[in-house]
């Protein structure tokens, strides 16, 4: 018996148990790519490269990436003369790693475009059902405490181009590319609501940004007291002008647009504000013509990163498989992967570290040996959302909407290694 | 009863349970600068400030921060022309949260400066003791199994300044700040020595980067096998050059230079190779002037980063005491604070999402209203290890080495409200 032939098999057309991956036997297998075979007297033959023979320079004061990766970037659509400022970038997840997404690498999505906010000049007013209304500078909110929570952030609009009648040629990064990760840190809205003193009969609080679009949405104060923050930080620190900066609302799991970015005002009412944002926009036509307003947390959802659209397979051996999972109701529990388009599944193996509504990366051993196949993800929650299939999801809400899409994604691969985005 | 004396207090000096960060009480307080208050007609006066007013720039390809942080950076000494490329670069700890350092602001310690490595002219070739040399292209190693880990790095030299004679007027930056927190993604060691095939005997691989220094550690096989990566990714996005691109050596927990960047060659063998940064360097001298090689894991240990040195409180009423806490044997289980020099001690509250060997954030509510104090932590992990005060050190293994200095950090408030570094 082979090496090979020892792995123990997890489900068809390839895939390996994920317990491969802990140490258990991928070793001694060409894994991937074996590195090259060196004669012992080649060993230490190689001529030491110009860098490693004269000093370079010293620290710096901030970094910067390589040259050598400069093709990492967000993917933004061509700029729309009618709508300044508007638009969307992608985060490159085909090309990244883990669970936390650089700043510089975030997706973004902006309905103006990026104010150049001066903090000195920027107040956040928090007024309406309450008992005194009450106006902070940013220094103001910088003394308070403050919490950090690693959350990942997805825009209602992610991956919507799969309810399309035929699948488009995309990447992962073009057709899933607005959802990131990072760790937030700000001050519980619910602090600063206290000081104000929320009236009783409260219910809804609207939420508005500085830019140029006075982009607003309301959301329910049952949320706002759970588990939202007026954030001022990511990643360590403080947001980027396209993340919000100097501040924003971010409320965990839910749609990206209720995070308010540029905040400016909170008021608290009986009712929600009927935003542009939350009528015409961001709402779900159903077959009947009737509309799903406010459909608030982001579905339960993974997506195979890694082999994806667009690569290719260039040689025959064991590949890992990998992606990410998130849910806005919880922490992902299961991550289940299929080679054979969905009939037989193997549990993937999931990172150590995990936190509520955020980025969860998973990984499975893969042994390609030029067959086809096709390649799904399906994530499961710790309050049992299972991620549907795109055939479940056309048949509950048709496709009048391309809003909270979080059907499974399908990767074929050909026999010449391409692979492409199909439905099945 | 006023709502400040119904605050549960937990230590001498003003010191506030815990439990009154998690939505128990600061709010109505004023927690630390209240916010205008506004009269009712005054509340929507605001005029609407120039960025509000028209579209601003469309999203972008790679990020940039905002102009208003540019004053975030890196501490880096005066270049020194006898040592070109050396030195170090700081994190700036006191401008930063949450547990995650953007790559950008990450700590560096260079040896002789930062090469400018084209991945497609490097190789990692692992030779010595194997039953088959080997070597990687960067392309090669792409194609690897990887895991992702979130982690600190400490340089060993970090907090050394702590056992001069006197205080220095120093910063958390100035003299914390060569420890950092990162995900960090790559393969493990272990598989790519299964690959070459460990012979019998072989306990020691030593690791050399391709920097003008050809800096080189050597390493226990033991630890290789436990947990060492070969780390291509940092914080998602491909290694920065001054982190080790396109690969380093990652050792968890242990002192930072064993992380060997730029890593080019490992080789397996029976004993250390006595390089330069293991006998000359990074060795403490004890009392009795034999010294101790091979000081590994970092210590268990904390800082606090707010209120902290150079620092001013410019107000009376509560402020959040924060900072970071971490240890190379294991798992931040307990933060406790002591406003009072020592004589009595408060538990802080830890951040929820937490890792192995990672750096933790603590925070504690504390009620400043003009008086003298000394603020300390105290680090306790899974392992049972309490980080010691400085007179303990001192009294173990004197101040004639400067490495792998945990000790507590006291920072001193003055009656002014000016935060500077004592002893105590």
């Amino acid at each position: 018996m082979t090496h090979r032939e020892s792995l123990h098999k997890a489900a068809g057309n390839g895939l390996i148990h994920r317990r491969h991956l802990l140490g258990l036997g991928l070793g001694g297998l060409g894994v991937a790519a074996a590195g090259q075979v060196l004669g012992a007297d080649q060993a230490m033959a190689f001529e030491l490269p110009a860098w490693s023979r004269r000093p370079g320079p010293g620290p710096s004061r901030y970094g910067q990436r390589s040259p050598h990766t400069d093709h990492i970037g967000r993917l933004a659509g061509d700029p729309n003369p009618l709508y300044p400022g508007g638009g969307a970038s992608r985060s490159p997840l085909h090309l990244l790693q883990g669970t936390i997404t650089p700043n510089s690498l975030h997706f973004e999505r902006h309905h103006a475009g990026v104010p150049a906010i001066d903090p000195a000049g920027h107040r956040l007013v928090i007024n309406g059902m309450v008992r005194q209304p009450l106006a902070f500078s940013y220094e103001d909110l910088l003394a308070y405490p403050m919490v950090s929570r690693i959350h990942f952030l997805e825009c209602s609009g992610n991956s919507g181009t799969l309810l399309g009648a035929s699948p488009v040629d995309g990447t992962a990064q073009s057709i899933h590319g607005l959802v990131s990760g990072a760790e937030w840190t700000g001050i519980r809205l619910a602090d600063l609501l206290a000081e104000a003193g929320v009236l009783e009969g409260a219910s809804w609080v609207s939420a508005v940004g500085a830019d140029g679009a006075s982009m607003g949405r309301s959301i329910p104060l049952t949320k706002i007291l759970d588990d939202v923050l007026v954030a001022l930080y990511q990643n360590g620190e403080p947001l980027r002008p396209e993340q919000g900066y100097p501040m924003r609302l971010f409320v965990p799991g839910w749609e990206g647009n209720t995070s308010v970015k540029w905040l400016t005002h909170l008021k608290l009412g009986t009712a929600p504000s009927q935003f542009r944002d939350e009528t015409s926009k961001y709402t779900d036509t159903l077959p009947d013509r009737s509309s799903l307003q406010f459909t608030f947390p982001m579905g339960c959802k993974s997506v195979i990163t890694s082999p994806s659209g667009q690569m290719a397979l260039v040689r025959r051996g064991l590949y890992q498989v990998t992606g990410i999972a998130w849910s806005g109701a919880g922490t992902i529990r299961r991550v289940e992967v299929s080679a054979d388009g969905g009939a037989s599944w193997a549990d993937a193996l999931l990172e150590s570290h995990q936190s509520e509504k955020a980025l969860t990366r998973f990984r499975i051993p893969w042994d390609w040996q030029g067959q086809d196949a096709i390649l799904l993800s399906r994530a499961i929650d710790d309050r049992g959302n299972v991620q549907p299939d795109r055939n479940t999801i056309l048949a509950e809400r048709g496709n009048l909407s391309t809003y909270h899409y979080h059907g499974m994604q399908s990767w074929a691969v050909g026999t010449d290694g391409n692979v492409r985005n199909v439905y099945v």
